[in-house]
């Protein structure tokens, strides 16, 4: 290890982050380049690192600090602890990932009674000089000596209760001589010592004292909360650098400035300034600071000085830079420098602009953005500047903002969104048969379920706000209300939903639009010309397919037939093929469902042509489609009630509603309609007790199903297939896909492709055509990765389902895991983070890659794709890319973040 | 592919039973090696798939066959279709695996009107001569020409019926004359043809007719009822051979035999035989065949010849032979020989026996019998002499068989227990809180469950017969009766399960007790010395191991301490740890529950001791040790009412009973005592309705409970190692080992082990002695197999868990795939075997396989183990052995079979 622990910023290494901390590699880089920094040196995080395993510093490190500021003593032709020339210092903390005001910062060190003398004489300036001193003391007895800001706070209000002002500029020197005396009072009472005189041991309590605060409560939840790791940043570095004031006079200014505008990206002047004052009175709020524009009719002198600076941080570092300046007595330093942090809006153009500007090139400007920060760009949001507090908290469950009037059926919601109406559907949970009701509403509320529960889900494939789980929301759809806390809303109140927070606001708050500008538009053409993996999208419905394409979708990737079973004009006949006793029964229904699928590709197969889309066939159990027991009894219940109504018995009529009356829905039916729905609600009853399942993600569903009842696929793969051949006919180049659901061996392959082989030589004989598709499997059980090799003989294609492949590698499903202790996990450290969101590269990457290499030694052109949640995500598809596939597929609003990240993904490899 | 197609006895290969069939292989053995067997030929497997492919005899083969006819008329100085001295043949089928009774078989070949006048003329014999021929042209007709028996048959009964006799040996000559010509006038009537004359055409039928059978019906169904795969078996060869007989007068006979007894394995002479009969003869049962000792009376020099054979038989084979053979005029002649089918007694005595003889060796006395054989010793039978018919049939889910009176409740069964009675328990299904009840019953019947319910799991644990999900029974448990089909049984009927076959008696039948016999010892002692893999058994209480140590387990390798909880004296403090708002009144359960565990682990490890115990800390989730919500709200209703009662409204209680007796179970309470167990089971409730799991196999469950309240691993913990504590203070070499559930990640293994090395620290600082154990995990996730490399660094066992991860390989959960579609999946083929019962090898087989390899990458001398089902199956044993396990655990029942099963897997490898 290198034993140098004192770098000159002259000397210290820019690049060398991790050694300097980042405000420490950019003072040296800045005073290396020619740009005006206050002399001074870095102490290494190596220092601190040492400093901390040892809790003393290391051995020679405060003579070489004394070499370090005999070299400051010679540039600056002052001296340190001088009591005729003065030299003072700030000691600021910085560590390699910035960490704003989570650790300590000293200024005015080196003062002491002798050096204050020195300063008045040096400067002239008693007031100035008592200013900084009473500075200097309360900063590091706080910093350095451990004592309450309040201990100083008390005796500075004091004084200026007595003198009678309230702003603390219009304290006058004798004033603050006073306060500094009190303050050097306060430190011997807390500390039982003197301050200290000698300014070496001042320079060395200040180190230890920044060393220390690495470890300080604040910083390490700020490190935990953002996820920075000892490799990202270990240690903080400590900046000693030459104090230059903007507190002299008029002459004197200081302030901070973006290079460019982070609000919009504009390239103009951004910033603020105030004359005569400290950094800190920038941020303190107490004046207010001017524009930096208005520095060229102020001091047009410096403001060229700032120009040129501007100009040569971004020519430098080729990036928007965020700056801190003094200009003393006339000379402008710069005191930092660091990339600035801008929204999406800034970043998009600031990327277009500096391409064009050719400051950087076309994949500098890709790489510089954050996939994940276009999210903002792609759904309406809450405009920030709303004051309102959130009723409610649940889970951000899809990424958007809405405001409607609450709905609490499915029904009446798609009654009132046709009347135009803007509706939120509150529900406790949803279920398929609400599935009108996602249609007509801007955003849905659920009480119970988590992220991948059905609101949530179908939410996020329709690219509407969810916000799922509220806890704290009762829905009680008898009276037509919902309890959130103490508040009662009546169906018809407005609420407001912000689903990328999870919060639930009464009234309507006013959102902004997504902006998909033009600049994004040619960024994102970029993107997919640098990437070598396409990007899908999981759609189900011809609409989100259109939806899909605006987003600039190259196919879809994962098209859930089941979706389409949901719709109100198809479910009732769903549901009787799953009553069916036997397979005519069930071949009756599939015969009225074919027509009907068919089209639905038909016209999904025409929007998309001629990308392909992939048809995953039948997956969920059963049961999915069909009422829960509970609410099956409720409506037996009530049905058996009825039914003695319209026999006449108005006794038993009495106990529904008190009166004689008949209920409103029920007063147009006769009583053989009653006896029909009753019977058929008892069948579906008995079906539903049979189809019960103990673990039902484990049961009887994809592929099983498929085989157990053959007829199901045969006319799924039928529909895609007549489809094919109708778009063919119409002149449109269809390019389907049938994938197989669930599957773990190569006989159930073998079993569907046999179907699917008859179908297509049947109707390429009956058509004359010859029929263009592809066949594969969906890979999302442990054992189709281990079977990889042989099912790669049978398939054309893989697409990992890496939802239900996360949850049994892990051995926990979602649900149950989010509801109970992933959260915990996550929060302890147990799990980085949640595996459903964020591919598990350990675990689940693992078989992954066992899959596409044991795919690949069978077929070489094997196509590889992922459509699971995490498809979406930049650092699994960071990984999708490293490990070969060919495509990843996300649901329609994060195509772009996909596509920006599948372009990363590239960059970065090569 | 070698074009032979023909092989003469003198010539074949005895080894190559592919190609030749395992009768023919044997017979060109046998002559080959001296024993006297008729002269003859095999026309080979491959001869025959040749034929079934083209539908017509390979060429040549025709040629081939004549030669080799030629052979025999040059050996036997007769000629194949001569009027004056004729050679006749057999011509028999024989495929490489025995498929009794299977295909096709012709005697008396070569029989014509003209040789028959030559036999007449030969033997001097016309009534054997006719008898012969009509044998023929009816066997001919059947096999070759495809014409029913009946048609024969009712001609023959005509003239037995004219003639007055009822044995076939009563009717003469001219009847059998008659005879003869009316089957010939059959063939005629039902082919239209006349039956062939050309003695060369009837060989070609007789071969082709033979190969055909090889695809009749009953051949292929019994190919894939005994799972007979192409591999194994792959067409059937013919046999021609040279006819001779056992019916040519007092100095010829005919008989089968066993080199021993294949009932006893006593070393004797066994079989039986017949004179002056032909080989159907002795099978038909028209006349008692004689046991073969009595012939050294009848025939002395035959039988002379016979103990001979037998000798050369033994002495060649090395195993137990069945033979078939013939004496004609004097000469005996052996037709066949096998491997002898025994039972698992005579298996054990012979191998044993074999040894001592020095017949065999050691090794090959254990790699003759299979493990699963030995089943049949270690629990009760049914004898197998009754002759009752089953009432219902269940899942054999727990091997033996018991008779017993029902009974409805556990607590009942363990009132009427004490006092002696045998019973059977008989439930809907089983839950925890009825484990007492499983304690007093000799074998358990559930109407509901699989083969991993509740009851199945501690019946097999416990070793006593479960029948499980005889769905033809409804248990009516107010009505203290139960329905199975018509039968209506009341409480304390008798009735006897047969838990190898999940078959259902009324009444008692009688079983027969295990036999461990010194035998038994012996070979298990030889296979523990051959095999490199220790056998542990599965238990959960001192008793169940105690049990182990019989069956000869070498140690403990799961304790699943959940089992202990749920006796009657800890559920409900276990109850109370659950519902406790706070770890205050959790950490109280679990004081109170603390030395109850430690004097369990005392108990246990003493009873293993120096052997070592794994205890794999609490693993299913909280809702398992509390009643249904179903059950619950019973109960509250019934409280409710009761609370009424006692309140002294009296109209309620009519309800209840119809007269105003409280009903008995209620007299002894106080209202007081109502209420509070009223708020007891609403708390219940509510916990139940909290903890409810969508997939609770997927749940909050093993180390994430453990995690989640740290308090109840930490009082597991501490249990453990003070027992060890207390062991080592009474002299006992306790040898536990700690082992971690459900693990997915280092951190949570980690987690653990931190209290782990606390508590110790603790406990030995307190106590002054050093505690040994080991500290490992489950390996039942697929992560932890993907993560094992990291997982070793702190794990110093691991033990796989594969019922679980067999789950999450497969996606589906054991009880809802035996429910659901796994029958039907075996059926067709799509997976070979129940992965939850054999070890999937191609599957997670390659988990286990990474696991291992990765784990011993970082740690050496990893102890590794299997404790799922799947450890006590011989195949899934072999499989553990190739990998390098280092034992398997199962069972206490299946320890016996394991410990040979390990033997096999050495012996096999070298």
């Amino acid at each position: 290890m290198n034993n140098k622990h004192v770098f000159s910023f002259s000397d210290g290494d820019g690049q060398d982050k991790k050694l300097l901390g980042g405000k420490g590699a950019n003072l040296c880089e800045m005073t290396q380049i020619g740009i005006n920094v206050p002399p001074g040196f870095v102490i290494t995080t190596a220092a601190c690192l040492d400093y901390l395993q040892k809790n003393e510093l290391p051995e020679s490190l405060m003579a070489s600090i004394r070499d370090e500021i005999a070299q400051l003593e010679a540039v600056t032709q002052k001296t340190f602890g001088s009591g005729r020339d003065p030299l003072l210092v700030s000691v600021r903390s910085g560590s390699a990932m910035s960490m704003p005001g989570m650790m300590d910062t000293i200024l005015n060190l080196g003062l002491n009674d002798e050096t204050l003398a020195g300063l008045i004489r040096q400067t002239g300036d008693e007031r100035f000089a008592y200013d900084a001193y009473r500075r200097f003391i309360q900063l590091f007895g706080k910093v350095a000596l451990g004592i309450e800001d309040e201990r100083f706070d008390e005796h500075f209000d004091d004084v200026k209760k007595r003198v009678g002002v309230k702003a603390d500029v219009s304290l006058e020197a004798a004033h603050l001589k006073e306060i500094s005396e009190k303050f050097l009072a306060v430190v011997r009472r807390e500390t039982g010592k003197e301050f200290p005189q000698d300014v070496m041991q001042q320079l060395q309590l200040a180190v230890e004292a920044v060393f220390r605060s690495w470890m300080g409560k604040r910083a390490v939840d700020y490190r935990r909360e953002f996820h920075i790791t000892p490799e990202m940043a270990n240690g903080t570095a400590v900046n000693i650098c030459t104090m230059v004031f903007g507190n002299m006079g008029d002459d004197c200014a200081t302030g901070v400035g973006f290079t460019r505008n982070p609000g919009t990206g504009e390239n103009e002047m951004f910033g603020e300034y105030l004359t005569n004052a400290q950094g800190e009175d920038v941020v303190a709020g107490i004046r207010t600071p001017k524009a930096l524009l208005d520095m060229q009719q102020e001091m047009p002198s410096q403001f060229e000085q700032l120009v040129a600076l501007r100009q040569r941080l971004e020519s430098h570092y080729q990036e928007v830079q965020d700056y801190e300046f003094t200009i003393e007595k006339g000379t402008l330093y710069c005191l930092q420098t660091r990339n600035g942090k801008m929204n999406a809006v800034a970043m998009v153009k600031t990327s277009v602009d500096m391409y064009r500007e050719k400051l950087i090139s076309r994949d500098q400007a890709l790489l510089r953005i954050e996939p994940d920060l276009l999210e903002q760009l792609l759904h309406p949001s809450l405009d920030p500047d709303h004051a309102e507090e959130p009723v409610a908290i649940g889970l951000p469950a899809s990424p958007g903002a809405a405001a409607g009037k609450c709905v609490f059926d499915a029904d009446l919601a798609e009654k009132l969104g046709k009347c135009g109406e803007k509706i939120i559907l509150v529900r406790e949970e949803t279920r398929p048969e609400d599935i009108h009701g996602f249609f007509a509403a801007e955003g849905v509320l659920t009480s119970r379920g988590g992220k991948t529960s059905h609101a949530a889900v179908v939410a996020r494939g329709m690219g509407k706000p969810c916000v799922a789980g509220a806890e704290g929301i009762e829905v009680d759809v008898a009276l037509r209300l919902a309890k959130i806390g103490n508040h009662i809303i009546h169906e018809g109140d407005v609420i407001t939903l912000d689903g990328a927070t999870g919060k639930v606001y009464l009234g309507a708050i006013p959102t902004l639009e997504p902006q998909f500008s033009e600049d994004l538009k040619l960024l994102l053409g970029w993107a997919d010309e640098v990437a070598t993996m396409k990007v899908m999208a999981n759609a189900d419905t011809p609409d989100a397919a259109k939806k899909a394409c605006e987003y600039g979708a190259m196919g879809i990737g994962l098209c859930r037939t089941e979706r389409m079973f949901n719709a109100s004009d198809r479910l009732p006949i769903v549901i009787d093929m799953i009553l069916a006793n036997n397979t005519e029964d069930r071949l009756d229904a599939l015969q009225q469902l074919l027509p009907i699928q068919r089209a639905d590709f038909v016209q999904l197969f025409t929007v998309m042509a001629p990308n392909p889309v992939t048809v995953r066939l039948l997956d969920p159990p059963m049961h999915e489609f069909l009422p829960t027991e509970q609410q099956l009894l409720e409506q037996i219940e009530t049905l058996r009630l009825y039914r003695d109504v319209v026999r006449g018995r108005q006794a038993a009529l009495a106990t529904i509603s008190g009166s004689s009356q008949l209920p409103e829905p029920f007063s147009e039916l006769s009583e053989e309609h009653v006896i029909d729905a009753l019977t058929k609600k008892e069948r579906m009853l008995k079906k539903v007790c049979e189809l019960q399942e103990t673990n039902p993600m484990l049961g009887h569903r994809g592929v099983r199903l498929g085989i157990t009842y053959p007829e199901i696929y045969a006319m799924q793969i039928r529909a895609i297939l007549e489809a094919t051949l109708e778009c063919t006919a119409n002149g449109i180049n269809a390019n389907p896909e049938i994938m197989v659901p669930q599957v773990i061996t190569t006989q159930e392959l073998d079993h569907v492709k046999r179907t699917v082989d008859a179908l297509k030589l049947e109707l390429e004989k009956e058509s004359g055509q010859m029929l263009q598709f592809r066949f594969g499997t969906m890979i999302e059980t442990v054992r189709a990765c281990t079977r990889a090799r042989h099912l790669a003989a049978n398939a054309e294609f893989f697409s990992f389902g890496t939802n239900d492949l996360t949850q049994a590698v892990f051995s926990f499903s979602r649900e149950d895991a989010e509801n109970k202790f992933l959260p915990m996990y996550n929060d302890s450290g147990i799990l980085q983070d949640n595996p459903f969101e964020v591919l598990d590269i350990q675990g689940v990457g693992q078989l992954i890659e066992m899959a596409v290499s044991r795919g690949r030694e069978v077929r070489e052109d094997l196509k590889i794709g992922i459509c699971g949640e995490q498809g979406g995500h930049p650092d699994s598809i960071r990984f999708c890319h490293d490990v070969g596939l060919n495509y990843v597929s996300c649901s329609g609003p994060r195509v772009p973040i996909a596509r920006l990240a599948a372009a990363s993904a590239a960059l970065r490899e090569t």
